[in-house]
């Protein structure tokens, strides 16, 4: 979040962004002040020049203290400056503030003064006052902290995490928090109030259980003991069965702010609960589930963070996997997968012959610029070029191999470790071809290729002077996810190496659609399991297919994608008990017994329905430009988990557990070594 | 709810109430009109005589068709009436529409048409017109319904459940959950958007986690075992330390719509996931957090159900069980319980005496008008004097046992039943006295009490001719709390009889203050347990018997109550740790490390704060007059906590455990009689 990190690490708090008043733009009749219901007359990042002469009274933090003479105070508006009397009669309040530490909480009652001349503090919203104290109290003192409350202040993660009520009161975080509550309340009017005829609200709020039952293949899904031995609750990974059955009982129109839970053991950046917009619609097609998205999206977006146009671009999942090797496409920049099987196919080369005479054989590239393509202006690109230019020549003449001088912004060891990377993660070998000042191709295959298939090579992949390509020849899909997986990584590099390619002020948001409705399974590729759920339903063209080649049947699912990340997926639904009956029974050869109250009700006059969940956590974490979703979560768990502050989850006793007949099977070593619950 | 039942009962679908347009008044920049997103030109509830000659295209469910002739289009919105074709050009779209069973759901494609005169139908919103269809398709069949969905139809609950989807067509659902999302967001409204300054909206909404750990006493939380052998988490029973904690974040004002979750086993018209408006400010008072809620709840009543008065009258605690016999009076209807120990202090009546002699004893008294006293109007008193004073004439000119004319309402039979009662619950014997038309006393009493007595006594208890007093002498809790049952007994049969002694269309809030801080426990009444929760701040004028006398010491702690029933509690908090402290160690002896981080969150300058919640299922079912919160829940669960539809909760094989490090310790009948999960 490149604006507030700079006004942050600046002395002042600086109040609040212009996204942060948007919400109170809301017609308000006779609204009660902010300062309402309680005994402070001002917020600390309220006074202005305009209020020199007044009483005031302010409640906060104390922020910084300096030799008995100021204080600053600081609340969730701002930061006060307060200057302690010093004369005979106040010397009981002197004492009072000179003496409690930082962070003690106290109420100061004061006259506001403009500041000496020259002493007023620009950066600060209140930069132009100070505030005369008569009497103060110290609510409550504050022992010596762990770490100070300063953003710029590092401390460790799990520091932050056992102390978050302390890491709460930095900016950082209560600008997250607020923009976070504010981004869902505009959300909420969207929902709820635009969508409204003379006579009814568009989208219903309908809070749906946590407590349920186990979905097939719900693996990931938490239990929960009940008090009838043997049966468990579960909590479920969405709203999704009860957002369907509110179709089938006509609520037409229903959204949630939406918890749910998945347990997917330690993975980094994921929580155990979670937060989705949850959405679905009757009598609606994929446009329309896109409008309304791109709709909401575009009302609830925070100003500060400019806008966004609508209708977002779309790409089929085919089109994506070509051009990006990933159906999440980061489309910020370019270096997309070009594919060159034809420019080589007469080739005596002797592995892209090999790949090519295989059914889903290619040959493949990206083209890596110099940092520039697909980056931030033409002009950086060739003030760039000069100072290239310039730097190949010093490298030149004082004899530094070629090769450093070439990939100025990759160097050697980072094409090493991209290669070692196709390697590692997908098993591709990957072979590089640089474009040399003088245009002409070095490389292991350019004895292989005429002149004229150097030139076209070129033309194919647009290289530029220095630009450096990476080729990957094999089967179709494991080819474009290595070459997606190393466009990414090369953006890594090059931004590592001081590039801005994906500039964090810049929002590009994707639709991703026509996926498989089915995948081969990973341990057992000759059976199927749903791509998404198997709720989705099929892409009408695709109808017949599902009875005779249900490998090719494309789906109505949508995702929706934001700068790369997956902030979103939806589809339109199977709304007739027999297809869903056939999805399940004869395709996915799953149980339907479990979900027998779902077919049931596509019996009893189910609409037609679609809808969608967008991941708020995510799509917040986003917009802030936050490094972890825990930055925008009041009290986030570990990647293990784990609440470091509270110490859960934590041991209980075998008659805590009696009543919902279960024991502890403790692992055989731990059993031996210890017992935990004395 | 009298207004939409009557108005169901007849044809009309009365699409909405007022209510349900106010959240459509907020201004709406560019409104996209309701029927976006979807293909559908009008909803079933729309169409007027002012579309009359437009093509229209409506989706909706076969509420009802006859012979082949027209059929009625039901949406949430409302009905509207089809006109079939019966030419032979439009044959197919006859078959399809007459062979469509009920509750089919179908796409009609018509012009709207004015009915023909004397044929319209006042009732219904769109009873001036009706579509004569071209075009029509089934989207999906109804097979035969389990029950009619007609509001009227009466169905068991069980039914109910296991066909929610099907329940939820009716109006009444339809219309519960959407006043419940509007009235929500109207909450949201308030305080998201109109408390606030021009730099940052007042309350911010923060989502605190659901997996956290067991609090101290929490035997009513659900567990949820972790992936860490023997360690669980917790689903806690309201957010309550995570707001503290954001107040000692700095957060000032927060507040959730938080999912909470109570496991008492079986019990009537609870649930084990519930919903509060959970509410916390940093530096308020008692005052401020009242006059907060007062604003919230008229902000957001919804119109048609009246206005509310504010502030809302407040009663001590010592107060309501003084006069009510309850800490959630009813204040809808007088009856309330009177004191007469000191008019029957100098009577020779020997269990009077008895009760007086105690420390704790007294003698009160309730009496219960002919149903008009409390009741509605003075007028109705006149009419329903007359009638009784006719009534008596008849009884007694036919020789009717005079008691029978004296207690028109209350019969002999409900007396015993009252009286029976009272032993039962509260093992107090109960004297009746009653007022005969002369105006003498009759009861095993008077022959103990002088004239003066007599005529003091009915001074004091202000009886009228008819009027029946319930009398109990004893200890003062046991006492109060036994009449005060019986005055709501005594109304229940009253209105049985007829009479409208709680007017369901008015509401009466009332605000219940100065709780006892602790009360004895019951297991063992030497040890003092918290008569709220651990974190209540102690009435600041008894700060310091807090130390020397705990047992005396008043609570900051507040009810809201409406009509009879707690909606809300709330308290001010204890803010300093060596207060906390004392009161976990020394006062309710409890084990204080498992708060440790709450403990020590509030030596790091923790705020003065308080806060409040409200029940939103009892609050949203008392609104809407709902016999049970079931009615406002979309997918409520039974008495014994089951999901009746979806059969939660459920076995699981022992593999799923097998993550979790548990087993089921089956029962030993069960074990042996069956093995439930082959």
């Amino acid at each position: 979040m490149a604006l507030p990190r700079l006004l942050v690490r600046g002395l002042a708090w600086p109040g609040c962004g212009r996204a942060l008043h948007r919400a109170a733009s809301a017609s308000a009749p006779a609204a009660p002040d902010f300062n309402s219901f309680v005994t402070r007359t001002n917020t600390c990042g309220e006074l202005r020049s305009a209020h020199v002469g007044q009483e005031v009274t302010l409640y906060g933090w104390i922020q910084y203290q300096r030799q008995g003479l100021f204080l600053v105070l600081r609340d969730f508006q701002g930061l006060t400056q307060i200057i302690i009397p010093q004369d005979e009669a106040h010397s009981h309040v002197k004492k009072l503030l000179s003496d409690a530490p930082v962070e003690s909480v106290v109420r100061v009652t004061g006259i506001v003064s403009l500041r000496p001349p020259g002493q007023e503090n620009l950066k600060m919203s209140t930069g132009d006052i100070e505030v005369k104290v008569e009497t103060a109290e110290i609510l409550n003192s504050c022992k010596k902290l762990p770490f100070e409350i300063k953003d710029f202040i590092k401390k460790t993660e799990a520091l932050r995490m056992q102390y978050r009520y302390l890491d709460l009161r930095s900016f950082q975080l209560q600008y997250n928090l607020r923009l976070r509550s504010q981004i869902v309340m505009r959300m909420r009017e969207y929902l709820c109030n635009l969508h409204a005829c003379a006579c009814s609200s568009g989208f219903v709020d309908v809070e749906t259980p946590t407590l349920f039952k186990r979905t097939p293949g719900g693996a990931k899904e938490f239990l929960v003991p009940s008090r009838e031995a043997g049966k468990f609750y579960s909590l479920p990974q969405s709203p999704q069965q009860f957002k369907q059955l509110l179709m089938v009982g006509g609520l037409d129109r229903y959204f949630q702010v939406a918890r749910c839970y998945r347990d997917e053991g330690s993975r980094p950046d994921r929580q155990p609960e979670f937060t989705q917009i949850d959405i679905e619609m009757s009598f609606v097609d994929r446009a329309g589930i896109q409008r309304l998205i791109e709709g909401l999206l575009q009302y609830s977006w925070p100003e500060e963070r400019g806008s966004i146009t609508t209708p977002f671009p779309s790409m089929t999942y085919e089109e994506a996997l070509a051009d990006y090797g990933t159906d999440k496409p980061d489309t910020r920049f370019g270096m997309k997968i070009v594919d060159i099987s034809d420019f080589l196919r007469r080739s005596d080369i002797q592995f892209v012959q090999n790949a090519l005479s295989y059914p889903h054989g290619t040959v493949k590239a990206i083209c890596i610029p110099q940092g520039v393509e697909g980056g931030v202006s033409k002009q950086l690109r060739a003030v760039l070029s000069c100072w290239l230019e310039l730097n190949y020549d010093i490298t030149v003449s004082l004899g530094i191999p070629l090769i450093l001088a070439q990939s100025r912004y990759l160097k050697n060891k980072d094409l090493e470790s991209l290669k070692e990377s196709a390697k590692s993660q997908f098993n591709q070998e990957i072979m590089e071809i640089i474009c040399r000042p003088d245009g002409s191709l070095k490389s292991l295959l350019t004895k292989f290729l005429g002149e004229k298939q150097q030139s076209e090579l070129i033309q194919a992949l647009n290289m530029q002077v220095d630009d450096v390509v990476l080729l990957a020849a094999g089967e179709y899909k494991q080819v474009c996810s290595a070459l997606g997986s190393l466009r990414l990584e090369s953006a890594d590099l090059l931004e590592a190496a001081g590039l801005v390619l994906r500039d964090p002020t810049v929002f590009h948001f994707l639709w991703v659609v026509d996926f498989p409705l089915f995948l081969p399974k990973e341990e057992n590729p000759t059976e199927l399991e749903s791509a998404h759920h198997p709720f989705t339903a099929p892409h009408p063209s695709d109808t017949s297919l599902l009875y005779s080649d249900p490998t090719k049947v494309r789906s109505q699912h949508y995702d929706l994608v934001l700068n790369g990340n997956e902030v979103g997926g939806g589809s339109i639904r199977i709304h007739r008990a027999e297809q869903q009956r056939f999805v399940l029974e004869k395709v996915l050869k799953e149980d339907s017994e479990v979900l027998s109250h779902l077919l049931e009700a596509l019996e009893f006059g189910a609409p037609p329905h679609g809808g969608i969940a967008l991941g708020l956590d995510r799509l917040i974490s986003l917009i802030v430009d936050a490094p972890s979703i825990r930055d925008v979560i009041a009290f986030p768990k570990s990647f293990k988990g784990r609440d470091l502050m509270g110490n859960a989850p934590d041991y209980v006793t075998s008659e805590e557990l009696e009543p919902y007949h279960i024991q502890v099977s403790w692992p055989l070593a731990e059993k031996e070594a210890k017992n935990p619950l004395t």
